[in-house]
């Protein structure tokens, strides 16, 4: 019998996002084959008014039981999911997959032989961006209960050179039991990381493919043009609802034109859009707008 | 022969919108035989941040060309279209319908036999909520062209009532000249216009349906708790572009519980949503949280 937190998603449901998804055999002869930084899917659910949350610091269920399936269907589907320390503070997340059949969430006969043979298959690595350190987790983080179970990985935490120097060793030690560790990036500011580092550090570190899950800054910074030709695919799950003014919204800097024009910060391309239950799902790749940035 | 800039809107696609309109047959017993108020639709385009424009004051292409052909359509099935007046003077719209058929749109045949029969059949009545009568409209403008084509009809302009008192003579004889007229409603605030009474005063002028296409003051006024349930029905199209910070974004004001937590604005219930080329058409009714406001 399956645990009952595993979640389904149906074959049929899988068919329209595969070619927005990293290759299935990963051994399978790349496209591109001498990238530097992994493959990364930017996804997030918002409301109409495009928010992430009712306001910062709090979690807010936007999207129904399929969409949330596919989500986990996605994490199952890339060899690391990151978010900002922003989220991680906010909403004490699990980031672990629970899609039928990965490690933790196998059905009996399943248990028995995987057990013996890879070791948390298909359960992604978490990754926090927290520069500062700031994040203060326990043994009582969703994250650290679900390794106690068997049912996710132990997070790698990204931080500033700087900050690497002063972290408390008990927070290290704390990370490092359960397989977790502070990874640092060279970075040109002393404050924030540049993207393009933290992915290739990640890539460096052995993820082929990372998913992007938010929050809203992490959002923003990606879909500005510098970032933007980083990003290779994008996947939004836009939900019924108005939350209103003062949540935590996705939209990225305004951009001008040589004349000081505004126009459009991004378009994506190649689009296709999927009802999902009340919900609808919106796959596409960045268009050609970063090349004028 | 059509007319060049005529639009086409197939029947395939006309099927999904169909329960999300006013009775075709408006001769029809209505579910709702006594409401003092028309069936109102309210309907605009927005980027994935929520935006009607890139900056107030300025016009955004952001749908396709077939999104384009359906708020063409959709006009045709409304006596009437209502946009504020931050609108009016920032797009110079022409509010007109361009649908195939439709007077001043018909094929040579039709054009015949039409102009014998029925005067502008087909063509709204645009609408603009105005209260202080600042619009400055003239003979140039893009509403007053079409009506010398007979391609549209004049608008009527909402005022109060004391505004009502001071406007030129001339203002209103250019208007009354083409067939539209400075409409008053009478409302509690001096500034302010209750939707109830525009609605009202709509219908007891002959208007069964309306169409309010926007701009932002309007539509989040309409998402406001005492407004939700004028609204029979909501149609939005939403683009696969972000345009950025700083724009005309669509977003209802924050509302909170009794213990003072935000909660979601507005949700809509009876979802569908239809791909249509690059966009999607979300179509649905307001759910019941207004019960709750
Ligand atoms: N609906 C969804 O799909 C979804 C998904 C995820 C999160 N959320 C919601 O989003 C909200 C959190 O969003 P948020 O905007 O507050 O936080 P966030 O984006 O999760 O985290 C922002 C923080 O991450 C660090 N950071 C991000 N990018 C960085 C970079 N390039 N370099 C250095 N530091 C970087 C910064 O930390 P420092 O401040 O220490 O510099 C920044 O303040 C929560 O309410 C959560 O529930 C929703
Ligand atoms: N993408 C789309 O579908 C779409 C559709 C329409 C418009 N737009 C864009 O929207 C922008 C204009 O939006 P906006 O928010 O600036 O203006 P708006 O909503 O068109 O008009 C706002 C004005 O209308 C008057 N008004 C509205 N409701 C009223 C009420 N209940 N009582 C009294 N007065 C009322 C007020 O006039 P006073 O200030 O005189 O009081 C108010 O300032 C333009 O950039 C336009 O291109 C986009």
């Amino acid at each position: 019998m399956a645990p009952r937190d595993a979640l389904e998603f149906p074959a049929s449901d899988r068919v329209f996002l595969e070619p927005h998804l990293p290759p299935l055999d990963s051994s399978a002869t790349p496209a591109t084959p001498s990238t530097t930084t992994p493959f990364t899917t930017l996804t997030f659910a918002t409301s109409l008014d495009s928010a992430l949350a009712l306001s910062p610091g709090t979690r807010t269920v936007l999207s129904g039981a399929q969409s949330k399936a596919m989500t986990h269907y996605l994490r199952s589907r890339h060899d690391g999911i990151l978010i900002g320390v922003g989220t991680a503070v906010a909403d004490d997340p699990g980031l672990n997959c629970r899609i039928l059949g990965v490690s933790g969430y196998e059905s009996e006969l399943e248990s028995e032989s995987q057990s013996l043979s890879q070791e948390l298959h298909g359960q992604p690595r978490p990754v926090v961006i927290d520069p500062n350190a700031r994040w203060g987790f326990s043994e009582e983080s969703k994250l650290f209960q679900l390794c106690r179970e068997g049912k996710g990985r132990a997070p790698w935490i990204v931080v500033t050179q700087a900050t690497a120097q002063s972290i408390p060793f008990d927070k290290t030690r704390l990370l490092e039991r359960y397989g977790g560790r502070f990874i640092t990036v060279s970075s040109s500011s002393s404050d924030s990381l540049d993207w393009r580092a933290i992915l290739e550090t990640l890539k460096m570190n052995g993820l082929s493919s990372v998913m992007i899950e938010g929050g809203g800054q992490v959002i923003n910074s990606l879909l500005e043009p510098p970032n933007l030709g980083l990003i290779d695919s994008v996947i939004v799950t836009i939900a019924p609802t108005w939350l209103g003014r003062g949540g935590v919204v996705v939209s990225p800097a305004r951009r001008v034109d040589e004349g000081g024009n505004a126009i459009p910060a991004a378009r994506l391309r190649d689009v296709v859009w999927y009802p999902l239950g009340e919900d609808v799902v919106l796959c596409g790749r960045i268009g050609g707008v970063h090349c004028r940035g």
